[in-house]
């Protein structure tokens, strides 16, 4: 068992606050530009008074201090801590919905926004979690949370000391781990059905030597440009959908 | 035709750095940091001697208080601004590969590391180059460059007053536009071979409604989520691929 960590963090935006309300997240306290009335505040100044956030407005210089975003549009809230979740509660996720894991693993990601957008869209291919190493890697920060445009709210994110171990556990309960990685095969001519972990790497050095052994298949997105690599938020989607296509496409 | 634009800037970072020595750009100066003698440095200090660069080493907070990226790496090198290309250009790298047309037009992505994150793609997806509006979108600058890893000495960015106009030019050229909204069929029912344009929208507002009406046919990437999209840079790499797929797979 993993243990359980908590992260205290602002929520800044207006997009990232009204979702954080909408998936009943408890905002303790709401901090609103003043004078900023139009419609978005509105919903959220709603949302805020139908629980107990306490409500404050406060001027732009003092957002723009309390920001670490620099892209707080009026708005900061600062929230109940978000939970990791346990790497058991992502395979009870697809166990509830009927559906064969399909996990994202990421080993070393250190950017924010990367990790933002890769919660984001692990949400919208219906992928039941992402696994997180404790070291060497960005946690659930306020960008992150921003990042993930809400989807922070419904995807658990795991965080795990050791990833390899974790892969070990995971084979036990049936998954195959396909490793992102420029020497694989095209990714068409893989068969990425069936319970799977997607692993991507480090954005400047790629998945680390041990848990690339872990693996059991490498795949490449096809690449016909001059440099080296993709994006590692962009290589995730492009590589996530190949396997949403191949899950989903067959039925 | 559209009136070329110069921007000046400064290229942070040790792989853009050689990335735009390896593609012959003209950097007049080279700022490296006291003391760093890496292999990467010397790779770097190697390619300015072979040309006129001016070299010259200062110390770390000088090079801090010069980024603007905060991520020099130890090396800032200021380059002869980058040059949009025309959009005959991109029709022409095209016609010289001997391939059908496959553009990609942002209209309106205003943060840039999703610029640089989409001309990345482009590049790996070998598409022919980016078409930008003048107004409200963010240009070719510093942050765009690294974020690109080198992509942007390959592939050609053509900067264009009106959108609209663009696009009923390159619709004479026999280009079909496809346009990126939820509302839009599946992608994978559309069929996106010939020559195309791929038309991104906006990160908060998506495609604005002129352009909308342009286009020729919208397709979506489906979305299990609970959250309304994508981050602008996944969804151009997700549509990319599936266009890619398309396009070379079926031979």
């Amino acid at each position: 068992m993993e243990e359980q960590r908590y992260e205290e963090f602002m929520i800044e935006g207006r997009n990232a606050v009204l979702e954080a309300f909408r998936a009943e997240k408890t905002i303790d306290k709401l901090y609103i530009q003043d004078g900023c009335k139009d419609g978005p505040i509105q919903s959220i100044v709603r949302e805020a008074k139908k629980g107990d956030t306490i409500l404050q407005f406060v001027s732009r210089e003092r957002l723009d201090q309390m920001s670490s975003t620099g892209r707080h549009q009026g708005v900061i809230a600062q929230a109940a801590a978000y939970e990791y979740a346990e790497v058991e509660d992502l395979l009870k996720a697809a166990r509830d919905k009927g559906e064969e894991p399909f996990l994202i693993l990421l080993d070393g990601i250190e950017d924010p926004h990367n990790l933002g957008a890769i919660i984001r869209t692990a949400n919208q291919l219906g992928a039941h979690g992402v696994i997180i190493p404790k070291r060497r890697a960005v946690g659930l920060t306020g960008t992150v949370a921003r990042t993930s445009a809400g989807a922070i709210n419904y995807t658990p994110v795991a965080k795990v000391t050791n990833l390899v171990q974790t892969m070990e556990e995971l084979k036990k309960e049936g998954l195959w781990f396909v490793c992102a990685d420029m020497d694989g095969d095209v990714m068409y001519h893989a068969n990425m059905t069936g319970p799977i972990g997607l692993v991507i790497g480090n954005e400047g050095s790629g998945v680390s030597r041990l848990v690339k052994e872990k693996c059991d298949f490498t795949v490449a997105i096809p690449m016909k440009g001059q440099i080296d690599s993709l994006n590692a938020s962009v290589a995730m989607g492009v590589l996530g959908y190949e396997i949403f296509r191949q899950r989903y496409q067959q039925k």
